[in-house]
């Protein structure tokens, strides 16, 4: 916990959240907006205090204003407030660290990213869960002080997030690829949708909804984002274009087709679960398949009654015996259970 | 229901799925697919038979296999089944009609797109619920006799599916903007992560994990999809390749790329929902902000005791009188409740 109060400019939905969650954590918490509704709203959910605090009693200031306006006013905090550590969430990094580095004070501003978001904006949508168990992204610039880098680091903890330190270019390297690439090409889906016959888009589903659900975020914060990583974004955007140039070619050549197909697999697998969690390995148990109707109906029903849980379950044919059978994949420490269960039922498995 | 019996040919999970909703229906059902260890186990889940059927007592045939070897299938069950109904599950319709449209018995072929799937494939992970609630459509061609159309629909119904008659030309020019290009892009996506490393992927979240979901489908069954709907899909990828080229120069520009982000909304809000339902128009019950800190809080929590689920919160700032307003949106039949639960607690509410 940094000595002092935290000052939060800036009290949408994520300033208002951070506010909640470091009043719930027990710090003193001031809240700034331009909007005076906005403070008296984030007030009334209980994050913070309408008060203006004593500039030399502040520890902590957090700029949660819209990226266009993010760098003034952190340049602004650490000038009003001398002695504090000053940290902004927006959602590119490399530019306001460069715009700060020559500002006074340069070295108590540590940038850093908390990466949620909720399709509501705004102070009353605030949550104090909102970073639970989510990535809040760090990132020191070369002149930051150690001891600084702590304090937004403890804030972030504070507020349940998993903190992930990054140099800020790194940091617009990656957002380039996972979020602002993906957000464009949901955006352009989706803007191919206007004017397509309504009769036609009775057929969408949910591959389509998925697709283009980010399309929906608000164009204004969206314009601020992108303009901001457009270093980072342009090389990205000519790769994706060189992407669909050869698939376009590849609608006349099925191996290249299924070649670029082939990395769409690669790539998803590549990406983390939520929480950054790994399948397990599961265990097979392996079941003759009876020549009788209705029969795995009964065993998946007998499955089902013993509580065990069937991840998956693939065929395997025996091209020999001339016989199939079924794997049933479960996690590990139930496979000798169902194998029993199996066995005294009257089932074959295969050893 | 048809005279006569079904014969499903090709038991993977769609043709699976069919036949044990068919069977549930009250029909019989007769299994038919090159792997005999497919049609054990469909068998083995009460799908249907493995008998084979007298060739005329057959009053339906589906036909359920691979997109590639769909049309001759088709061709070979209307002559192997000289009174039968014949529908084929392909999702891609033209080509396979004009296929049809010569061989002998065309009148009696009527195309069928039941629009449901999974990420697991094969009979074992066949369900009878697969197509509850879900968009069927059924593409007679210009041949196709009145009473056939019916029998396809009959069955689409017998699944569950809501049933959408269209022609396969439009058919596949729909799909091709609602399917296959949010494929495409997000086969894009997900093929750029390839070469991103693994720090850079520790970012991504939902957004990414949503857009690039379908991007894992099996490369040889959508190879052969993208394949049959290549000329309904290459305009819309050469559109896609013209909305890129914008956005890529609209970097530069903020007006141009808050326009192509609007379309992205626009685009996003023609997609019907789920099973078609539209939004309901909620009703507002507006509060004056009250200038105390938690005062909000409080307010939430007597909401929630009350029962009423709040489905927006919009803050609305009054020039003249300097005042803050809440604006609640709930369902219109609680509104009056919420007012007058609120006014007997003392808020002030606007008129």
């Amino acid at each position: 916990m940094p000595d002092g109060s935290i000052l939060v400019i800036g009290v949408g939905l994520v300033g208002a959240s951070i506010a909640l969650a470091a009043t719930g954590a027990g710090w003193t918490v001031h809240l700034s907006d331009r909007t005076s509704s906005h403070v008296r709203v984030a007030a009334g959910l209980g994050a913070g205090t309408v008060e203006r605090p004593e500039p030399t009693d502040v520890g902590l200031v957090v700029v949660a204003v819209p990226p266009d306006a993010c760098a003034d006013v952190v340049r602004e905090a650490l000038a009003d407030h001398p002695t504090a550590t000053v940290t902004d969430v927006a959602s590119v990094k490399a530019a306001i660290a460069e715009a700060v580095a020559d500002a006074p004070g340069a070295e108590r501003y540590v940038g850093s990213h908390p990466m949620a978001g909720s399709h509501r904006s705004g102070p009353a949508a605030a949550n104090a869960e909102l970073f639970v168990d989510r990535t809040w992204v760090v990132t020191p610039h070369h002149a930051s002080a150690p001891e600084r880098v702590e304090q937004v680091v403890a804030l972030a903890k504070a507020c349940g997030a998993m903190v992930q330190l990054m140099d800020p270019t790194e940091h617009d390297a990656a957002v380039a690829a996972v979020s602002h690439l993906p957000h464009l090409a949901a955006v352009l889906v989706a803007g191919q949708l206007v004017d397509v016959p309504a009769e036609h888009l009775q057929l969408s589903g949910q591959g389509l909804r998925d697709v283009t659900r980010i399309a929906g975020g608000d164009p204004a914060l969206w314009t601020q984002i992108l303009t901001a990583n457009a270093d980072a974004l342009r090389p990205r955007l000519h790769a994706l274009r060189g992407g669909l140039d050869e698939l376009i070619s590849s609608l006349d050549d099925r191996s290249e087709l299924t070649g670029a197909l082939r990395a769409g697999n690669d790539g998803t697998s590549r990406i983390p679960g939520k929480h950054g969690q790994r399948a397990v390995d599961w265990a097979q148990v392996v079941i003759e398949i009876p020549d009788a109707p209705g029969a795995l109906a009964r065993l998946f029903a007998e499955v089902d009654a013993a509580g065990i849980n069937v991840e998956d379950v693939e065929i395997e044919h025996d091209q020999v015996r001339e016989v199939g059978f079924l794997a049933l994949s479960v996690v590990p420490d139930q496979a000798a259970g169902l194998r029993d269960h199996l066995v005294a039922a009257g089932w074959d498995l295969r050893a």
